[in-house]
Formats: structure tokens, sequence, C-alpha cells
């Protein structure tokens, strides 16, 4: 059995430090790089690539709303159009630091309240994948399973990778819920365990207490979470236990086909 | 005969609209395409590639400074490390686009004083070449003939284009006259005769009055000099007046040679 | 009878001009001079208050979500505590400009999504509201009637001044139609018979075509719709014509009472 | 003997923290918040100001370029004027949240390169003096005194407070050695007694090994030195045992005189 492990990375801004990266690549293997529009700068970025392919990591965009200040967790009702154009800028970028060191692109994960916000608006979900399709539709796209942007994703044929939130809670519908807000910590050792029922029953207990399905091609955690390299060693060393490899995706071309 | 002509495009930025892009890009054939740190952003970035695409036209980035405000016409000491990484970062973008719509990248130029800093400085001159052999060794870097930019992509064997700018003074070193403010109305018919005798003859005369040596690949105009589209239509007429023919440049792979 | 007449200004930024504010500044007795989030920077600031003294117009702050590119029109879910430092930032940028000119802040008025945000979330009101009371409680908070700005304006004893929209339609709740869009050009001397008939009767015909109460302390033009000096210039005729003198309303401690 | 101790507060920006700001706010005397152009927000000024008034802390504005990825450590050519318009309106932003809290703004210091760009340009350092002077003639401007910023005021009558900076080299002109990286780590022990001689004695020992004569009015540390809460700590101590009272400067209508 085999799994993907993804993190937020290159969230670091000119002379602000953000996110233990150096540590995380460790245990992960994919990469959401920050595109510059909710955090991240060009010479982050570079960085950032250089690490991941030191690591063996794998990369996606991590397109994220305009919005340094609110490190783009603010909703904002831009259209479909500007989401759809401000992915293809950011995808760009990215693209030319990998072709910089001689990698390629993965996947894209829209970041914070973009996620969110693709995840209940068909419309935005559209026109990612849209995007997506137009420059290079071997993307894998990151998403809830319980989403629109799934939905959308499989209607429109497009390589999809559900994710299990290690560090996030669940309701009963599936979704996690999202904070602008850091969370509390957490113990290292729950998480690995509920992340290997995760995958090993496809289960999680949401925040009401009932047992729902996850289906899961990747786990994330998110670098700000408080200890997130402690979690992510926890989780990585319990999977291993339970002879989960860990390893990328990789592009729909080369990928061996999702947990469904 | 034949002459590539260039000019600033999509430099437009969110409400705010700058440059007669429609009307010129029915003249021009290479657009330097904002990158979004001058000005520009991905949805403007968007229609200027697709503009340039209907005329035939060739695109680069145009790559400046992250100064908003200054539309890129200060002078920062940004160091080479940072143009180099942000050089990658719009071209990126602007690759991105040009596959959206099927087209390649043919060039690079800087923007403004990032330009003018590139034309006297040779360790930034490098930092951008060798950004561009790292990633796309056919791309073309515009640049004046007296400049460090031509002596350093000469001596790195990098295509270069040299420009012979319509609406800028010549120094007697054959450097244009940097200004931060718009320039005065020029006459479209004297504009014209200047640059069929730069091409014909191979000479401009300066602010001094004297002659000098104007090896050239490409003519320029800027978008925000009064009457822009007036001259480049005068441009244009005079030069095919003239038997010469205004073509892209293409990139290096393609190329015929430059006139030197 | 008198009526304050507002339009926004000072919305042009770096080497963006935006508005036509040289000739609106003629008509209009309130400017709503933007902050710099939404548009405008330190130096259009100043131009802008210069202009108002010139034309002994008012000046208030018009402040704005940090969006540039979208120009304050998105909807953001930004915290009121944020709306209330950045309400408190933006005015004192202008209250020291204003003291540089020797002039007095007059009022505040929220932009575009802001200012409908607010409309319909009594916290957001609350927080704007509150941060005037700190600073300078003879501040005026201009709003639509229909609002819940007014009504939270009013329980706080706020001064408030309630809008007419020349240029904007009315739904039959008395809320205008919010547009990210320029509207279509206007007739003029229809926009003028409107506002007279609308400080005369007290009454707007709604896009349903029912007649509503619309009582009104100033009436507002938005410099982006297209022929704004022209609707200007028909307003202020046709109200001089039915004896209505156009004229700042001051601020709270030279108010001679609103409307109602 | 009486002497102020200031230091630069307010730099976080969003979701990125900067600055031992608490443990700082314990041993300064005048916080130089940071206006929002080089680093600080709305928010962050609120709390920077808060946090100054519990700890007695006088507060002056800290304007630098609108430059946030470089931190305001690029040199820009920005124009006079663009400086004059810039600190006005960092400045008032200043004063509003000063008036929020009931305060007053105390003093005016410029951020990095703008501060060192000014020391050595007569037409710069004037065009922040006239701001100053046309908006609150009290303001305390701080400088180097081997500056053209400590002529101009002086030239102009301008009250200034000549600085020592405990963390940072001289050359034998008097003037620190300017760097836009982080510098190493000092011993504690040694910054503190380099402060008291500089206070009791009037002198430096430069790079090159000789004693200058270095008048100053306040200390400065840098909040991204390391260890800056510890060099601080052991300045107040050792400032202490030689009985040199730390207090803020005031404004000039409160001031004592400077040292000269």
């Amino acid at each position: 059995m085999q799994i993907d492990f993804n993190c937020d990375m290159g969230e670091s801004f000119g002379p602000y430090s953000f996110g233990a990266d150096e540590e995380l690549m460790r245990y992960i293997t994919s990469a959401n790089v920050a595109g510059g529009f909710h955090a991240g700068d060009p010479h982050v970025m570079r960085k950032t690539v250089a690490l991941a392919k030191e690591h063996g990591v794998a990369v996606g965009i991590h397109n994220g709303y305009r919005d340094l200040v609110g490190f783009g967790r603010v909703e904002m009702s831009v259209t479909p159009e500007e989401v759809h154009d401000e992915l293809i800028y950011q995808l760009g970028a990215l693209r030319e630091f990998a072709r910089y060191y001689d990698m390629e692109v993965q996947h894209v994960k829209p970041h914070a309240s973009l996620y969110m916000t693709a995840a209940r608006d068909e419309e935005i979900s559209r026109a990612i994948i849209e995007a997506i399709q137009k420059v290079d539709p071997d993307l894998v796209i990151y998403c809830m399973r319980a989403s629109a942007t799934y939905e959308v994703a499989k209607k429109m044929d497009q390589p999809v990778a559900t994710e299990f939130f290690a560090d996030r809670d669940y309701n009963d519908e599936g979704q996690i819920v999202f904070t602008r807000k850091v969370t509390d910590e957490l113990d290292p050792e729950e998480v690995g365990d509920r992340v290997v029922r995760g995958l090993t029953e496809g289960k999680v207990t949401t925040v009401n207490g009932n047992d729902i399905d996850i289906p899961s091609d990747s786990v994330c955690v998110h670098s700000d979470t408080p200890g997130a390299a402690t979690l992510a060693e926890a989780i990585v060393r319990k999977l291993g236990e339970n002879d989960i490899e860990v390893r990328p995706l990789g592009r729909a071309e080369q990928r061996v086909g999702s947990r469904e």
C-alpha cells in the first residue's frame, strides 16, 4: 500500500520566514509551492524547488488569492476568469523553476480560502480545471473527496488526488473546518494513529463523533500547525510500521491509479 | 532588408488602462509583455498574448523591478540573484500563457530602470543571461549596442538583438537618455525618417549633433510616448517605402542572423 | 434648500490616471479621497487634497479593502477588527494631508464592496463607527438610508449623511445594485431630473417601476461612470434651477441638521 | 545624565512575525514604528502603539521605501517629492493610532536605505524636514551626527536627535556601515561597555581602530540583530550602573536640549 504526503511549502516572503520547510521536506513526498500571491516570492520559490529536488519531493503549484496580508485566508469574490488567469500565471512561474532544476510540475493545489471556495463552487472548480487542461492535462488536482472540485474533476476526466487532512477536524459531510487561526498543538501519536486508521480502514471520526468514509490519495499537514515537523515524523513512522509506503503520486501519465 | 519592430505591451493593471495596445499591435512584430512586477496582471497578460497571436506578433517577457507605483522606473539596488530569480518567475508566467495560446516565447527585454542598470552593470547582465541559458538558451536578449548587456551576451554566446529607439534621444556614446517622465509629442514624419536613416545608413544624430553608428536588429517605440500609434504607423509606412520588411526576429534557432 | 454633492476622488495610482478629478471638483462639494488600499497613493492623495482646497470642497476618507487589482470591488471576508484598523490608518493618512493644507477631514465613506458589506453587516458597521468615535466623533459617516450602517449609526448617535446615487439603479428596498463593471452611459438631463425629484419629492423609481422614499443628505456620482463630469454639470445646473443650493455638509459640530 | 534608547518596532506583517517587540519594549524608551511601506500593517501598527503606551515608550514614525520584499533595504531613486509625500502618509497613519491611544508622536526616523540615502543627500533630507515643519514642527528627526540630515536639520532649525548605534560598525567618518544582511551575534557585555563609553567619553572605535567623537542623544539597537533583547538588557543595565538614566527625548517643546 502506498500514500502520498503533501505539505504547503515556500510560504516565506522577503525578510519573513514561515514554516519549517527544511525539516518537513524530509518527511513529505509532494510540496505545494506558494505561487507568490498569498505568500512566497521568486527567490523563495527557487529555493523551495531546489530543496524539493534535493529530497526527491514532487512539486505542485499552491495558488492562492492575491492577499498577502491575509495569507490567502480571506474569502474573495474573485471571478472564475480571474482565478483561471491567476492560476496560469503562478503555475507558469513554478514550471519555469522546475525546468531550471530539471524537474516536472506534478500537481495543482489551491490554497486556503480559494481551496474552500472551489470546494463549494462548481464554476470556480471548472475555471481551475479548464486552465489545467489547456496547459498541462497531466497535472493532478488535489481536493477533498466531499467537494465540488472532486465532482467537476471527475466529470471533466481530470486526474484527482483526494486528501486526508491530518491536522484538521472533519464535519459529518466530510469537509474540513476551515480556520483563519493557527490550530492548537496536537498530539503526534494521536495524529499518526488517525492517519493510519484513515488509510487502512478508510474512516475518520467527525467533530460530532460519527465515523465517515474518507477515501484518500494523499495525507496533508499544514506547515504552520504547531509542531508540524513532529507530526510529520510521527505520521511517516506510523505509516511505516503499518507497511504503508510514502511516495509521490506522480503526474497522470505515471500514476498507478487512485485508491478508488 | 528586414527589421523587427518592438513595443512594450500589457502594461494595464486591474482597473487601470495603459497604452494603446490594440492600435499598436497592428504595426509591431514583437511585443514586450509586462511581467506583473512593474505593471500588468495575469488577466492583462493573457489578453495581451491573445492579442499578439491574433496579429502574428511574437512575444517576449518585459521583466521589471517590483515597483508598481514607480512603474519600474525607479532605480533599485536589487541583487543580481534577485534579478535572476524574478526574471525566471515572470518568464515562466508568460511562457504558460504562450503555451495556453500555442505560441512560443521569443525574447527577453528588461524594462526601464532594470534595462538601464543592466546596460551599465555586467553582473546584472550576467544574472539575466545565466537565467536565460538555464531555462531556454534560444531566447533573444534585447539591449542597446552600447551596453554591458551586449558585451556580456556576446561573451556568453547569447543571441542578442540590438535596438534602435525611435522615440528617445541618444548621447555620443550611443546610449539613450532615460527619463521617468513622459516625453514630448514627436513629429511622426521626422521619427519615421530617423528610423529609415538608422537602418539604411546605420547612423543616428546625437543630442550633441554628432553622427554615430547604430547597428540595429529591432526598432522600439514606447507605448506611452504621446501619439505612439501614429509614430508606429509612420515608421512602418516609411520602412515599406524603403523596401524594408518588418517581421519578428524569431527565436535563436529560427534566426537568419543579426545585422552585424 | 441645500444639498451636499459627493464624488470619489484621488483614485489614480502611480503611472495610472483614473477619473476626471479636475473637472468633477468644479461641481462637487465633498470629495471621498481614496485611502491607498483600493486605489490612490500618497502623491495622488496630496494632489487631491490640494485640488479640493482650491475648489472649496470638503474631504473625507474613502477607505477600501486592500485590493488594488480589483479596485476594492471584490468582496472580502476581512474581520471587523481589520476593517477598524485599516480605517484608522487611511483616515490618519488623509488627516495629515488635510493638516498639511490647513483643512479638516469632514467625513468617512467606505468604498465599493466595503460600503456594501457594511450596508448589510452590523458588526462591520459598528467597527467603522467605533473607530470614528475613538478618534474623531465629529466625522460624518456616509451610507444608504436602507442599510445596517444607517441603523447602527443612529443607535450609536453618530452623525450620518444618507446618499442619493444619481448613477445607480435602486431596488424596492432602497438599496443600489452594486456592480463591478462600469455602467452604461446615462442621459445627463434624465439624471439631473431624477436627482431633483429625489430631493424635492424625496422619491425615486426602482428597477421594478415602483416609487420609494429616498430621504437624502448628499447626492453621489461615481467618477468612473462614463461622462461623469457631464452628469455632474447637469445635476448642479438643474439643482440651481430648482433653488437647491449645493454645499458641503460640514463636520458634525457645524451641521445644521440632516434632512430627516 | 540621561539618554534615549530607540529601536525599530512593529515590523511584523500579516501572518509574518518579526522582531522581539514585546521583550524589547521593556528596555527602550522610543519606538520607531514601521509605517507600512517597508514593513508593518494597520493591525500591527495599532498593537505596537498599544504596547508602547503600556510600557511608557514614546512613538515615532519609521518611514521606509515602498519595498516590502526587500524590507526597505533596497536603495531606490525615489524623488524628494515622493519621499516627502510618503512620509506624510505614514506619519498621519501613526498619528491617528497615537490619537486612538491618547498619545503623541515624538519623532521621525527614516528606515534603512532611506535613512542612509538621506544621510548623504541634502535634497532628500530637506524633503523630509520640510514635511515635518509643515505638519508638526515639534517632531524630532533622528539621524547620524555625520550626515547631511543633521546638517540640513541644523540649518532649518529642526530639533534633531543624534544616534549611537550599539550594534553597527563605524567608519572613520562616523557613519555606520549599512548592510542588507543580518549581523553576527554580538557579545552583550561588550556592546554595553561600548555604549557606556560612547556616552561618557563621547568616543567610539572605528573599523580601522581609530577613536572618533560620537556625540549622541539616543542609543539604537536593531530588533533583528540576533539576541537584540539580550543586548538591550545589557545596555540598560550598564547604563544604570553608570548612573545614566534612560528616558524618552520628548517632543521639541518638552526637551531639555540635546547633548550638544
